[in-house]
């Protein structure tokens, strides 16, 4: 059986209309009831797993799930060996680099060398400051990033921007893109070269018009 | 003025109670409609962060908090060069293996060579097959590693374990026991050896009689 591994958070309702473009229902997961993180389709085709984003690349790389539905962001940071199908056009967001409004920094290369970067995304901020040969150190952090630059802890930060209103809430401003993101569809690369249970099919009926 | 870290969630309602020891009030955290990540007491002698429990070794090696409440679980997986002064006697839990009730294993040592284990505490898990000599596989997860060993993906987990209900919801049983936890308060060595902004006068009144 088909089985899909859908990201819990902002991308989840848009994934669950995608597979309804396939014929399969997991719309079960939109109900706030809803405690079960394994739900079968009611045609008995395929199954979804729930999971949190950062682990859809984890499931499908290990061939527990056949597709999965991830953010770009989330597997330019992972780096999973898993192939990316499509890009499914929603989940807009960009990784940014910003810095206290007040700070003299305009640019990621202004910051000082030996400065200090916290993000959710450390692969995604030493790839960047390695590329400008900028010697930072990045701090990680689960939660609340935009506190590093508040308590001066660092200069400035790498997270996720959307709308804008966490930074400008709290004081910062954007200096740099790292890249955009949105939401793309994944296979485990041998189950989807193997077409098991039909992938193939799955992902034209969820892609086309895109 | 002492600043101090305190961990959103599970060991939030106490940690506040342990300030109010040393009379600082910072139970305005408790309140739903409270947004605010940076409060100062009422007195005006000390001020406090509120973070993802991750992040408190974080804030206080970096020294953006002169004091810290994190649980021994965090404080073992991340390995921060901070001062570990006092086990306060709240948040119990265990660091544990566990695998499905109907498996052959019985102890972490019956799991397989180059088995699978889910983790979200990936160093715990790495040390305690490492000192076994059993060469497993770590996978890490960010959430609902129960969906491991569910899916077929791993053999085995390691977790936090309070009450046991979400493992036995599951159709998981404990086999081994990595060590047990509780809240602990933490300090940066050099501000707690410098004694800055009185630290050591506050964590005798919030240990005292403890």
């Amino acid at each position: 059986m088909l089985t899909i591994a859908l990201p819990k958070g902002a991308l989840l309702k848009d994934s669950i209309e995608l597979c309804q473009k396939a014929g399969l229902d997991f719309s079960l997961f939109l109900s706030s009831s809803n405690r079960q993180l394994q739900i079968e389709d009611p045609t008995g085709v395929a199954k979804a797993l729930l999971v949190r984003a950062q682990d859809v690349p984890v499931y499908v790389e290990y061939g527990q799930a056949h597709l999965g539905i991830a953010g770009y962001d989330v597997l330019k940071e992972k780096k999973a060996n898993i192939a990316h199908l499509a890009d499914l056009g929603f989940g807009y967001c960009r990784m940014s680099v910003a810095v206290p409004k007040d700070s003299p920094y305009r640019k990621s290369i202004d910051l000082p060398a030996h400065g200090i970067v916290a993000s959710k995304f450390v692969n995604c901020a030493k790839e960047h400051f390695r590329a400008l040969d900028l010697p930072v150190e990045i701090v990680p952090l689960y939660g609340s990033v935009e506190l590093g630059p508040i308590t001066g802890m660092s200069e400035a930060i790498v997270d996720l921007v959307s709308t804008g209103k966490t930074l400008r809430e709290n004081g910062l401003i954007e200096i740099d893109v790292l890249f955009e993101s949105s939401a793309y569809l994944v296979a485990n690369p041998l189950l989807y070269r193997l077409n098991r249970d039909n992938i193939a099919g799955f992902v034209e009926q969820m892609t086309v018009n895109n």
